[in-house]
């Protein structure tokens, strides 16, 4: 099954704790709204509410941080995936 | 009887619970605003509030991901609809 | 008497309950915001309050549907009219 | 003494309720926000805040349908007028 | 000493409840929010907060019409003064 | 060291309540939000947030009238400063 | 591990208590929301969110000033920094 976001969307599935430590990256857990990081896995063709087109800075694969709480979770053939506003997303990290 | 959307409106009917396994698709119950999944019947023509012209993304037949609780529920001809903006559609999915 | 909406306003007249029967379509009850039919019989200029114009989509004789509790009712000549912004309309039923 | 309106508002003046009943038009006196008849006496420039000019689309002895509460009151030489933009405005009525 | 207003601020002065009878204008006291009648000593260039620059229609010695607890007061030299965007004044009186 | 205002800020000290008497200007102790006069020691380069310049109007050494309370207060090199839009400037007095 | 901030967000780091008096800046204690020094170690491309692109005025190894509890905490290989939009810091200081 495919999702494919609409507008300025991505799609993207957050990483396990695991996985962030051999990356090296630790999110603070005291903070009140701890960023997460996640994985691109599908990207909207950056239409926005008022007709203009933003280009998408994102690609399928980039490893991002984002805000927690934010985006809306959806559940896709067993997978849990976030879709999210390009702009709320804060950095790519490699 | 027609419904035809205005503004950048669509017209979308809930798949039940049913139809959403067969294709796969969970969304998850726990969470507060639970997103949902339809079918769309309509599309609106893309005008915009302020007179610009959106791009409409979605077309008649596509299933999308859309917030629980958003858009306004009518009945027409017995069929429970939902008419939204489609900038409020999180994603086309199949 | 006449009555021309300013701006990019319509007059409507609500539908009667037993109208909304015989043209099938029935609104939901159990919502909290109900939305409703009625009938537009005068359309404005389309002037937005920031100098543009846009297109007006509704005309005189739309049976169109609108949110509950939105606009403003007068009564002229005995009539009850809503008067009502066109991008507050949600579609055009026939 | 003259009264110029500045940008796009207009000075107006409520129409008594015998006036109303002769030219047939009667407000209900049950709704909450009670919209009001009035008759326009100077009519601004049309300047908005931003800069851009709006075109004036009441002109002086139009009479007017208005949301009640809205605009400014003052008394001048024993006139009790209002003073409101013209996007409040709602309907010319005649 | 000057006083320059910035932006599209002008600066005024209340005039006393003597000065508005002889004029005629009396404004009612049980409003609210009692609009006050005042003079224009000085006007600012019109920069907007955005760039964009608006035409001052307001100039020095005009009389006008503002909303009362709107502007900010200062006492220069012994006098106190209102500095108050020009889009809040609501109209020129002569 | 230098201090370099970013976007349309400026930077302002204010200034003390005998400088104020000197030059005449005494701002009111009684209003709710007092507007205080300060010294402007640096001025940003108009950037604003959406890409677009603004003129600068104030240059160093004028000084300017602002509300209290607005801006934010940096201690530098032992000297109390206050970076604040000029967009918050009210006027400037000579 | 490379960080890559997105839009108009930059990356930053506290300096430290030592750093800032060694360079002579001292920020106040008793402020309600006390501005912090932090040197720029990322920035990003400048895009806005309405598909503009903005110059982005400070550049990597910048100190700045930024309004404390404002931007998002990341914790990157062990380092505590901070993502923050270009448009939320007030000033540069050298």
């Amino acid at each position: 099954m495919n999702i494919k976001p609409l507008g300025e969307r991505v799609v993207i599935k957050k990483l396990e704790a695991k996985e962030k430590t051999e990356s090296g990256i630790l999110l603070p857990s005291q903070a009140k709204e701890k960023p997460q990081i996640a994985e691109v896995l599908a990207v909207g063709p950056g239409l926005l509410e008022d007709g203009k087109v933003v280009k998408m800075e994102v690609k399928i694969g980039d490893k991002v941080i984002f805000p927690n709480y934010s985006g809306t979770e959806v559940k896709i053939d067993g997978v849990e995936l976030i879709i999210i506003e390009q702009s709320k997303l804060l950095a790519i990290v490699d």
